[in-house]
């Protein structure tokens, strides 16, 4: 076990009917919201209806920023610094998955400063202060609704940059697990890739795998965002099912699952940002190519951290008996076949990449590689990944 | 999954050679610290030197409050409320374990108040403000250090009691897992069987036992417990063993493992207390003489939810071929088997209690029961139960 610091502010608000305390929670910090969100579902749904009548009922008065899209874009969060300068406000709310919540959080840190928020990303700025956020999620995917990380888009540039503070921590985040009830299939697959990629990371790239109570924990949530997702996918309206795989994707990524383990890093995400950045690729699909490509790669190196996953989680079909090497490609194969069962893509063909475009996602990458200071990752190690993708 | 409120604001620092951080977070709370402590072993190990000078090196004075004892008093809690109030103490800091930090509690609570801090705990009173509290853990047991609850007893009127308030979360706890090397084997196994059924409590009493994602993080935190304790007792000074455990006995009852469960009960724990509280057995070994007999008799009305415990925990020897009357009994077995293996006590006859004690204990725990709302628990009941418990 690694030494390290956990402190994970987040009040979170789970359960049916739950939605209407964002006025009460909102109006402890702030009397002027800047409500980010997303395309018009919400407004469908009417769940837009029901978070600004919370907010005014509460005394909150509501500047608008909607329109966020996945993979959300710099410019769009410029935008939202603007509004929430020029009509002083002094919260923000998001109102959305993990691209509503990230830009939330940008704009959050962008509009109490007068330089530009990109500075943030790219470390020629650090963040000081930001205004205070909360949070209604309405989908169970990125673990942003509990943490401190955010990943924007700079569309110029072509870079899909992320990183943490710990001021971007919500105050509050509810979560209502009817609110993904109209989740689609596919989008509700792609958010269980993302809880299991998360997890995924911080179990293999760990400096110190002598740690069962979190390997335990790991390879439990990875289990159940596998089972609970099954479940959803039976049922899209399974409350026990969408509540498993809500406070599943949550935790996967809150702080919690990597206590311990030393410096941990994204490779992964590392390369799957520059599939979303290239292609606009949803980043849950970009994750299920890119993930079996990795283990086959990462096992050359390490197999009995992927045969131990793999003898855990898949239980009776990988056993003791077979070699370490055998475990970790079973491990490889069973977790591609559920990507598969769950039809999240699983190879770069089935998105139309071919071999071609490698050297261009490589190369795009490689800049992301250099900010979370990935050395280990050449532009040789990354294309060979991405020909295990194909 | 059931509606939940999770709000855990304490910061955790763990780690070797962390215990110095006690200075510089302390003063950011206050600059006047009523230390509180338990006997002679902290200055005698130099743990007492270390932490003070942390203290007055960041400009923290210190007025002293040692000889907080195990099953800790409401006399002693009532002097340092005393002492905090004459030196005017703007923080309180607690050097202990559980005993320490929740003495350390109720005298945050005591020192803002006019009445007597019992009133808090027979529910005559409630908290709505406490002295900030930092704490440095000396043992792996309660998970006081990470939670907002609490537990005293009044000499007096021979009662155990505890509750919860949000505004008992210590606001920095520092685990540092080489403290815990002088630990005694005895202490050890104490603190791991408390773990364990701080987990058991919420896994058994669980209002809705459709939360896979809690069961797992439950079920590994059991079967962490036991095996860190293993490794502990194979040698005192391994740190990843130390670590493994401290970790999971904060992680067993921080608010993370009851989230989603609905309301929950402490009923071994509302038993053993009156064995703590009449007969002044430590309180893990209390533990382990009450748990065995109470799943017996919570066998006869939910075998099922003891038998999965054991299908998932003790794995291969018990099996789905059994019935589930067969797999619960063979689950109370192996649990009760493995805290002989660790030398906890596992009958009231190991302590010298016979069958003419029990209606006396009966009669304690009844009060608390009707405290903690128990209402299930009869005197017939309780006194059914310590009989499975000779």
């Amino acid at each position: 076990m690694q030494n390290f610091v956990y402190h994970n502010p987040t009040k979170i608000i789970f359960g049916r009917n739950t939605i209407s305390a964002i006025g009460s929670e909102t109006i402890l910090w702030g009397r002027h919201a800047l409500l980010v969100y997303g395309k018009t579902s919400s407004k469908k749904s009417g769940l837009y209806d029901q978070v600004t009548r919370a907010l005014t009922e509460a005394g909150v008065s509501v500047t608008e920023h909607g329109g966020v899209r996945s993979n959300p874009t710099l410019d769009h969060v410029r935008s939202g610094i603007r509004k929430a300068k020029d009509h002083g406000c002094d919260v923000i709310v998001a109102l959305g998955g993990g691209s509503v919540i990230d830009s939330a959080k940008a704009i959050s840190a962008g509009a109490v400063v007068n330089h530009d928020v990109w500075k943030f990303f790219i470390g020629k700025k650090s963040i000081k202060d930001t205004l205070p956020l909360t949070t209604v999620l309405t989908i169970a995917a990125t673990g942003s609704e509990m943490n401190s990380g955010m990943v924007i888009t700079n569309e110029k540039t072509r870079e899909k940059f992320g990183f943490g503070n710990k001021r971007l921590f919500p105050k509050v985040s509810i979560l209502d697990p009817q609110i993904t009830f109209t989740v689609p299939a596919d989008y509700t697959a792609y958010g269980a890739v993302d809880a299991i990629s998360h997890v995924l990371e911080f179990y293999m790239t760990t400096q110190d795998p002598a740690t069962p109570v979190q390997d335990r924990l790991m390879e439990g949530l990875i289990e159940n965002s596998m089972d609970a997702c099954n479940r959803c996918l039976q049922d899209l309206k399974d409350y026990a099912a969408r509540a498993d795989l809500m406070w599943t994707a949550t935790l996967a990524l809150n702080g919690l699952t990597a206590s311990g383990l030393g410096r941990v890093g994204f490779p992964m995400h590392m390369i799957e940002h520059s599939l979303s950045a290239l292609y606009d690729i949803a980043h849950g699909a970009g994750l299920s190519i890119i993930i079996p490509g990795w283990l086959v790669w990462f096992s050359s190196q390490n197999p009995e951290r992927v045969a131990q996953l793999g003898r855990r989680v898949f239980g009776r079909s990988i056993v003791d008996t077979q070699s370490t090497q055998q475990q970790a490609r079973e491990t490889h194969i069973a977790l591609k076949k559920w990507f598969d069962s769950v039809h999240s893509p699983t190879s770069l063909s089935d998105v139309g990449i071919s071999a071609t475009d490698l050297p261009a996602i490589a190369e795009n990458a490689l800049k992301l590689a250099k900010v979370w200071r990935l050395s280990a990752y050449t532009r040789e190690s990354i294309e060979e990944i991405l020909r295990l993708c194909l």
